[in-house]
């Protein structure tokens, strides 16, 4: 198994991109790129205070730039029906700006080293900075998106920042061996990841004034990609090479959280065989990691959840046939296949 | 000097509350306890979550109640023309829930231990629940304020709360012994704490549908009246004793943070103290701190905040002359009046 997750190699082989393979995101995204620079221009704009210690904080986190999915989801749902409005790109960049406190407080919460490759803004500048950076993005991201005309964005963008947060703190409570189940796990990834997609499209869909159907749709398509993209995550913690993300493999497995992939294994392991995961899961180290990463890879566990995220791909292309072919929905399309063959 | 404040000893006395001193908070707010226990049922009500560490991480904080100085503000400023508005429990709950939040925050950063005679969230629940909590409430209160047809109110709460964390870091930045300034003091607290209350009174008139003309009084009478407030905090931290607040004196002193009887400290010695005075704060501990705080007594630093903090509660209720008698007008000149002689 290589450290990118190969589509190619599943039955899901071909459905969803057809023979257009585009596999760089760069590439994908080149016809919005004008748009995505302005998204890079607007996050820095709306965050400057002329306060160094928030300024290099919170721009630390955007050196490396990351994948800006959720902006780019904004971006392109808002040109599904018409030209994409102009002014899309503050919500774009608002959504960054969440995410991008959610991965600030994350780091702390985690102890990670190491995020885009860079330090963590947590080690680089202490805990006490971290905590209020994040604090600051996340209030600074909602005053920008909803700029100075549409509060109607308000109650979307905030319910799933909430959700997002909501998601981790059940992910705290529920994910260890003792008390995980297939259902909360799906409980968690909705909240944590896939609300905030799902919110992401919708937001698109309301800034290019679409109907509450049309925008109800984009809901349903971004949960769907949502539910994709965090279970690709989860695998990819399985299979990553260090030094692709800058991450080591068995992150999650180590801090005691209980994923799809280690999910699925249980259920397909006899009854001594799920004795004995359990009671590594439950004295999580690396040795203990590396005994379980071997049987998650030969016992077909990583396959399954390719399989498990290409469905959700797919029922998510599926809530696109609400809307007319366009140049937007082909780059969505690429969009979400890239999602399920990433390598980070 | 005792543990309280005593006006009745400065220059200002009788001044602000006349003869008809009342000095229990409990008995000021009184006619409006109907309110305020609405505010506590509201604040429950709005934070269940279901998930038994939000709830549990959340309402910790609020087991001991606290002074809800914020919600009383909002509610008793939106009564200064006509009748209080019902539905102003909201808001006042969700302002509760703001500072909840902060405090929450504020106790991962400074490593305290207690709060309100109670182990803090940090220390009974752990930093990963802290951070996490804290960023629901924020959230929450956000949603909670707005409710669903006041979408005018968001950019109010939404800078106040920005401001708020923009004021700490401002003073993680500016407030240690080689960087303070008067300037830098007066910024930070009108940053995180002076912005928030003014936020308070303007939110009660807004609320009342009040014009723009009166809610901005409000703002700038909340605003003085939160400086007052943040300098008796910081003058409380030199005077206080263990037992009444549950925290020791000089947290700041000790955690490198200059306040104002500090400054003026600075201001009113001569060269070779001052010389002695800064190296005992940029290295502070237990010892230097005992050292300090006889001279901050001594010298009349501590007399010189009584006064100034009386003199921005003076002009913030010369701001009140705006509005006729009321009742609401005379408890909120009590209040004043408490922020400035409480002991906690």
């Amino acid at each position: 198994m290589s450290g990118r997750l190969r589509l190619t190699d599943s039955p899901a082989s071909g459905v969803i991109m057809g023979n257009n393979v585009k596999t760089s995101l760069a590439e994908i995204l080149s016809p919005i790129d004008p748009l995505m620079a302005r998204v890079d221009v607007e996050i820095l704009e709306k965050m400057k205070t002329g306060i160094s210690l928030i300024d290099e904080g919170a721009f630390h986190l955007f050196k490396k730039g990351g994948k800006k999915i959720r902006a780019a989801l904004i971006i392109l749902c808002s040109g599904l029906k018409n030209a994409i409005p102009d002014d899309v790109v503050e919500v774009a960049a608002a959504a960054e700006i969440v995410h991008a406190a959610t991965l600030i407080h994350d780091d702390i919460i985690d102890g990670s080293i190491y995020r885009r490759g860079e330090l963590t803004v947590a080690k680089k500048y202490g805990n006490r900075v971290a905590v209020l950076v994040g604090d600051y993005l996340y209030t600074r991201a909602l005053e920008v998106a909803v700029g100075s005309d549409r509060l109607d964005l308000f109650p979307i963008m905030v319910a799933a920042t909430r959700d997002m947060v909501k998601g981790e703190l059940y992910q705290i409570e529920y994910s260890t061996i003792d008390r995980i189940s297939k259902e909360h796990y799906y409980r968690i990834i909705e909240m944590k990841t896939a609300r905030f997609m799902a919110a992401c499209a919708k937001l698109g869909g309301v800034k290019a004034k679409m109907s509450e159907e049309e925008s109800d749709v984009l809901y349903q398509f971004g949960l769907n990609l949502g539910f994709a993209f965090q279970i690709v995550d989860d695998t990819l913690d399985v299979v990553d090479m260090a030094g692709v993300t800058g991450k080591d493999t068995g992150n999650d497995f180590i801090n005691g959280k209980i994923t799809l992939p280690f999910l699925h294994l249980l259920e397909v392991s006899g009854p001594k065989e799920r004795e004995e995961l359990s009671a590594l899961a439950a004295a999580p180290d690396e040795n203990s990691w590396s005994r379980v990463r071997g049987r998650l890879i030969e016992s077909g566990s990583v396959d399954h959840c390719i399989e498990v995220s290409t469905g959700y791909v797919k029922k998510a292309l599926k809530y696109l046939d609400f809307f007319g072919t366009s140049l937007h929905k082909d780059i969505i399309v690429n969009l979400a296949g890239f999602l399920l063959e990433r390598n980070y």
